[in-house]
C-alpha cells in the first residue's frame, strides 16, 4: 500500500516564502528542532516542523494562512513561547507562526485609559510603559518579564493580582484577529461599556490560537491607586488556618492585591535556600500578602485579622526596601523548590472555601504515591499550583507523577473546580475536555471550532480534543 | 392563492399546557394584549401573542421549547419585562416564556464570595441579601429595584458603579442555560479563575435570549469596602470642563464608584423641579460623584481636583443623610426631565476622551432639528444617555426624533463608540448590526446564532437582524 502526497516540500516552501515578504522564514534543522521540542524534554513532540515563520505584519499572517489552507498544513501560533501546557510547540509538518517581532506598543492613552499593542509585546514592558503615564497593566502572570500579551490573551493568563483586578480577560477591551480564512476582523473596541454584539472578544480570549491569530490588542489600564502599598508575611500551623485568615482578609473589605500561600514543604525548602528557620512543623504554612491601597487604615485591619488568627512571625512594612526583602521570599520560592529535582508545576482552581481540602488532598496523594510535592497557591482566588518533582537524572516524569496529577485533577473537579486556573489547556490537558465540560459543552466547543476553522489548521489538538 | 397551515391553534395550546405542568399559561385576550404591546405605545408590536407562559421550573422551559420546535413558534424570553429596546415584547403568534416566577436566591456564599440565583430574582433583592452577609452585588442599572438578574444578564446591563466594578458580564461566574434543542448545559462555575474551555459564559451574557434560556446564574459578590463613603456634587460652566475633571478624578487613583454628568438643560429642568438655582447658564453642567472607599485621604484628593478645575457650588459629605439629599438630585433627574414630554432615552458609549465631543454633538443636533434633548451620562465610562422629548399628546415620536437619533448613532460610531452601552439591542437597533459591526462580524454573529438556534425560534429579530 502506498500514500501519494499531492505536493512536495520544496514547492510548499517556495510558496510560503513568496507569501510572507516581511517575515523571517527559517527551515534549517537547528531551528526546526529547537521549536519542535521547545528545549523542554518532557514536552518533546514527535517529528519536526516544516518552517518557523517570524511574521512582520498582518499581510505575512494572511500569507501563512493562505499557504496553510492550500496545502492543509497545521499552523502553530506562538510569540514568546512560554506555554506551560504544550500550547505553542511545533508538531510534525507544521508551520510555527511567530508574532514575536510584532512587538510595538502602538498607543498608551491617558484620555481613554487603555493601550493598544501588538501581540509580541512583553507583559512587563507594557506595564512599565503604562506606569510612566501614571497607570498600570493589571494582569501579572509569574511569566510577566518574559511572556507576551498575545500569549497572555491566548491562555487567559492570571497572576498574583487577579484577586483584586481579575485575569487577562477582565483587561481586554478589543481585538483584531486574522481568521483561518484570512479575513482580519475587529471585535470589541475602545469603550468601557459595550452591549451591542455577541461577545466575540471573550470568545477569542483564552482560545489558545485555535480560532484565529490575534494581531492587535486593546487593553484596559488602571490608574495607580493612592495610599502606600503594604507588604507582609505571616505563618500559620497549617493550610486550614491560613485559608481561614485569607477568607477574613478578603471579607474585611480592604481588597488585598496579593494573597499567596506556600505549604509546609515549600517553607522548608525556602528555609534551606535562605538559611531561615520559619518551618516550625512539617505543615507550617506561609502567607505573603500585599495591599496596594488604603494606607494605615487598611493595614490596621489586616494586622488585627492576623492577630485574631494567631499568625506567627508576622512582618509587615510600608517601606519599599523592606517590602522588596519580603517579596524576595516569594520570588525565591521556585528556585528553592526546583533545586530538589525536575518538575511539573500544575494549575488547578477550586471554589475559595475548598482551598484547604484541595491542599490537604494534594499532600495525601503525595504521601500515598510517594511523590515529592511542593504546593504554592494564589490563595485569594483558590488557585493551587502543586509542583511535582522527580530526580534530575531522569528526563521524563515517572508514572507515579502522572498518576498523582490525574488524581489531583479529579479531586479539583469533584470540588467544583477546574483543572486549569490560569495556564490554559494546550496539549497537556485536552484529553480532559469531556471530563471537565461534559459531552454537551464539549460538542458545542467543537462546533465553535469548526465554525472558525473548518479545515482544522489552527493549533490542532490544542485546547479541544 | 391559499396558505395551508399544518396545525390549528387549539391543538398547539393543548400541547403547550400538557408540556408545562408547573407553569401559569395565559391565553386570554387581556394578557395577550398586555404582553404583546407591553403597555408602551411607542413599542407597540403588530399582532398578538399565542400565549404567555410563566414557567415554574426547568422542565416547563424544556416543555415550551419542545412545543415551539414542533410547531416552529417564536419564543420570547422575558422576566421582569423592563427592556428599553423592545427586547422582550411579544411578537405575532409567539409564546412569551416568562421566568419571573423562578425567583429564588438559591445561595449566598460567604465562603466562595458568590451567589447562585434563578433568573427572576430582582437585582435589588439580590444586593440586599448579599449586604446582609457583608457583601454586595455590584451591577446597579437604573432599573435596579425592578429589573431581574436574568434580564441584566441578557442585556449585559451596566449602571452607575460600572466605572469601578464593571458591568454585568464582569460579575458573572457561571450559568445554566436551556438550549433551543432542550438540553440544559452548565458553563463557567464557582471558581474565580477559569482557563479551561472557550468562554461560553460570556457568549451567553448579553445575548438577549437569542441563544438559550438562562435558568441559573452564579454571580461574584464583593466585600463591602472599608472607609466612609463620600458623596458630592459640583458644577461646571460646560461639559468639556466637567469631562476634564472626570478624567483627573479617574487618573488620581482614588477609584470613584460614581461619576455622573447632567447637561445644562437637565440642570435647568432640575432647578425647575426642585426650586433650586444651579443653572447659571444654558451650558452649566452638573457632576455627581461618589467614593465608596479611601476615606479622608481620597476625599482630600477629590476636593483638590475640583478646586483646580474651578468647580462651583461644590457640596461634599460623608454624612449618610446629607449624601441621600445629594443623591436625590440624581434620582429626581428623570422625573424632572420627563415632566416635559413623552420621551426616548438613548444609550451610546464612546471612548472616554470623546465624551465632550459626543455631548456637544447631541446639542448641535438638538438645535439643528429643533428637538428637545436632555443629556445625562455615566461620565466615568463615556456612557451617554440623551433623552429626546416630544409633546405628551402625541403617542408616537415625530420623524425628527428618529432622525436626530440616527445622526447621534452615526456620530457615536464615528468616534469609535457603540450605539448600545448598556441597554442592549433588542428590536430597536438591530438594523444597525452591519453598520456597527461590519459585514464580517455580522456574518459570524449569524453563524453563532444558527449554531445554537438552527430553527430561529429564540427571540427572533432581536439582537441580530
Amino acid at each position: 500500500m502506498a500514500v501519494f502526497p499531492a505536493f512536495n516540500r520544496s514547492d510548499i516552501l517556495a510558496d510560503l516564502k513568496a507569501a510572507t515578504p516581511h517575515a523571517e522564514v527559517h527551515i534549517d534543522d537547528a531551528v526546526a528542532l529547537k521549536f519542535s521540542a521547545n528545549g523542554r524534554a518532557q514536552d518533546a513532540i514527535q517529528g519536526r516542523i516544516l518552517a518557523y515563520v517570524a511574521v512582520g505584519d498582518v499581510a505575512d499572517i494572511q500569507g501563512v494562512l493562505r499557504v496553510a489552507r492550500q496545502y492543509h498544513i497545521p499552523v502553530i501560533p506562538q510569540s514568546a513561547d512560554t506555554s506551560t501546557v504544550i500550547g505553542a510547540d511545533g508538531i510534525d509538518g507544521s508551520i510555527i507562526l511567530s508574532t514575536i517581532r510584532m512587538n510595538k506598543i502602538q498607543e498608551i492613552s491617558k484620555g481613554d485609559f487603555l493601550a493598544v499593542v501588538q501581540p509580541g509585546v512583553i507583559n512587563g514592558d507594557l506595564d512599565k510603559a503604562a506606569r510612566e503615564q501614571g497607570m498600570f497593566y493589571a494582569p501579572d502572570p509569574g511569566s510577566k518579564p518574559i511572556s507576551s500579551i498575545g500569549g497572555n490573551v491566548a491562555t487567559n493568563a492570571g497572576g498574583m493580582s487577579s484577586v483584586k483586578y481579575g485575569v487577562t480577560k477582565d483587561s481586554i477591551l478589543g481585538l483584531k484577529v486574522v481568521l483561518a480564512d484570512g479575513r482580519e476582523i475587529k471585535v470589541g473596541g475602545r469603550t468601557l461599556k459595550q452591549a451591542f454584539g455577541y461577545d466575540l472578544t471573550q470568545l477569542f480570549v483564552g482560545s489558545e490560537g485555535t480560532l484565529g491569530i490575534v494581531t492587535e490588542i486593546t487593553v484596559k489600564l488602571y490608574p495607580i491607586p493612592v495610599g502606600n502599598a503594604v507588604t507582609g508575611v505571616a505563618f500559620f500551623p497549617d493550610m486550614a488556618a491560613l485559608a481561614s485568615t485569607v477568607q477574613d482578609l478578603r471579607l474585611s473589605g480592604i481588597y488585598p492585591v496579593m494573597l499567596e500561600a506556600l505549604d509546609g514543604k515549600t517553607v522548608q525548602a525556602l528555609d534551606e535556600y535562605e538559611g531561615t528557620h520559619y518551618a516550625k512543623s512539617a505543615t507550617a504554612s506561609m502567607l505573603i500578602f500585599k495591599l496596594d491601597a488604603g494606607g494605615e487604615a487598611s493595614l490596621a485591619i489586616a494586622e488585627q485579622i492576623l492577630k485574631d488568627h494567631q499568625a506567627e512571625n508576622v512582618s509587615v512594612t510600608a517601606d519599599p526596601t523592606e517590602a522588596a526583602q519580603l517579596m524576595k521570599l516569594r520570588q525565591d520560592m521556585l528556585p528553592a523548590v526546583f533545586a530538589h529535582g525536575n518538575h511539573i508545576m500544575e494549575d488547578m482552581a477550586v471554589p475559595l472555601s475548598k482551598l484547604p481540602e484541595m491542599m490537604n488532598y494534594v499532600q495525601e496523594v503525595a504521601q500515598k504515591l510517594d511523590v515529592d510535592v511542593y504546593t504554592a497557591g494564589h490563595a485569594g482566588d483558590g488557585n493551587v499550583h502543586p509542583s511535582l518533582l522527580w530526580p534530575k537524572d531522569q528526563a521524563e516524569p515517572p508514572a507515579k507523577i502522572i498518576e498523582a496529577t490525574r488524581l489531583m485533577f479529579h479531586k479539583a473537579l469533584a470540588l467544583g473546580g477546574t483543572i486549569s486556573g490560569e495556564h490554559a489547556v494546550g496539549m497537556s490537558k485536552n484529553q480532559w475536555t469531556n471530563v471537565e465540560l461534559g459531552f454537551d459543552v464539549d460538542s458545542i466547543q467543537h462546533q465553535i471550532k469548526n465554525l472558525f476553522d473548518p479545515l482544522g489548521i489552527l493549533n490542532p489538538k490544542r485546547k479541544i480534543n
